[in-house]
């Protein structure tokens, strides 16, 4: 089903490849354009086949797009932004694939012109990999795209966002951008900074070497370094670029881990036992809306 | 290979059936028998027929062992050690499979008789389910059995337990239960503790809904919530059981989240990109070390 007659994306990583996968799978356009300046990136992109026209220049990719995707850390928005604004065509839909949105629309709203749509979009979905060849179509089927369109967007435009992303297989949430940081402040930045902060404190210890860390690490650390393992550059803007709500969710994270540490301290068992009952319903309740597996252990491999 | 005449196990939930199983499956002893004093885990024992006999009294399961396996909350040792004291059989072996080990021999070492060989040990593996029909032969496979026997222990009857465990699949580890005590708390501890206190804080948001949080769990908070799943009277035992090493890895993984916190404050995206650049590296090595999946997103199914 054809809803654009020319997508572009800017930048194919894992988000970025795995939505030209899924664009093409579906004919959900035309023509597929796509531009990355990272060569190795180039070279992966053309040997795959992800795009119809891989461009040299930005200016070139965008200049007939209807819509025009951002699949970029979110650090690089405001530059990209001012390269191609004045070559936008009129009526095309400018969107993205970040995991913050305030500052979306804080570093683009000035930038792209008016007749230009600016509708920021975020697919909750991915993997600890990157790069065109750690992309695959299938990574958004049942998970979820959130679109925060700004107050007056033009309704086509979003109604046309929003069949994409059903068609290559999300689930549709509408909300506000400040909504949005905050939610996701909670459900992804924060586990994130968490995970890379304990693979940290671990690697710094005196008497535990690294190599116990690692042959021990099936106790429960090993699903910390999953996390950890994801796009330096991509965590460190989307930190950079929501900072008030992840100092917010820090400051009750770190609250809630004293009042533990507390509790561990004077030994008080019934504190911990509650607390520990009470969360494990909620993996249950994930499990039940289909957003992780059901197999124990993330259906890890065992051999029987 | 027959190592032992009569092994008993004391407590069948996902670890102590999946020995059960194991020891089933390479006909490890003579006889196994089994103790449990959960009705409905007795019922589910019988119906997947884990041992050869299961008895009612505790005194009669150990009278005639060979080895003893307490695989019960470890905050149950000391109670079960005075009950079986002085049923247990010259020369026997009493092991556990706790994951504190220094309390272990503190609350064991005076009860035990003089004539009994006081071995802990830690096989490092489970998942995050509970009960006899959550376990499986092979959980031990490729994990690592650590053994921590006390000054002076009886050299024969710890290599009889070595040589258990590496049936098993396991690979073993000989170490000190300090020190075993020190590394469990940063790659098994902490983990768990934090990953509690993230689905905690995420329950209590007001502005953020419950229904929010799973939705969106895609984004990394659902890892998290697999460990926060785990029996909730285990983990009580080991944080009132190790104490001391619970709390000095707790202050050093706050100390060093203060610190990302203030670089996320200050803006400093220098620091946050190195961080993050060098936690990566340790996923590969846990992969390569035969520790975790090699496949994305710890091989869980996507349809492609």
């Amino acid at each position: 089903m054809e809803i654009y007659n020319q997508i572009t994306i800017i930048g194919l990583g894992l988000i970025g490849s795995s939505l030209a996968r899924g664009i093409k799978d579906k004919e959900l356009t035309e023509k597929l354009v796509g531009f990355d300046i990272n060569p190795d990136y180039q070279k992966q992109i053309l040997d795959l086949n992800l795009v119809d026209v891989l461009c040299d220049k930005i200016t070139d990719a965008v200049k007939d797009a209807d819509l025009v995707i951002l699949a970029t850390p979110v650090g690089t928005y405001a530059e990209i932004g001012k390269e191609i604004a004045d070559h936008l065509k009129e009526g095309a839909t400018l969107s993205d694939v970040g995991s913050v949105k305030s500052s979306v629309l804080a570093s683009l709203e000035d930038i792209v012109p008016e007749h230009v749509h600016l509708i920021p979009a975020h697919p909750v979905a991915g993997t600890e990999q990157s790069g065109p060849d750690a992309g695959f179509a299938s990574l958004f089927h049942d998970r979820w795209a959130i679109i925060t369109p700004p107050k007056g967007a033009d309704e086509n435009a979003v109604k046309m966002l929003e069949t994409l992303w059903k068609e290559l297989g999300s689930n549709i949430e509408i909300m506000d951008a400040d909504h949005h940081d905050r939610v996701l402040a909670i459900t992804s930045h924060i586990p994130h900074l968490i995970a890379y902060n304990i693979v940290s404190t671990a690697r710094d210890l005196e008497d535990v070497t690294k190599s116990e860390v690692i042959k021990f690490s099936a106790g429960g650390f090993r699903d910390f370094t999953r996390i950890a393992a994801s796009d330096p550059t991509m965590w460190r803007d989307v930190f950079l670029n929501n900072k008030d709500a992840v100092l917010e969710m820090l400051g009750r994270f770190s609250e809630d881990l004293t009042a533990l540490q507390r509790a561990i301290r004077w030994g008080d068992g019934d504190q911990l036992f509650e607390l520990f009952e009470k969360t494990r319903r909620i993996r249950r309740q994930i499990i039940d809306a289909g957003q992780d597996e059901d197999a124990p252990d993330f259906g890890r491999h065992h051999d029987d």
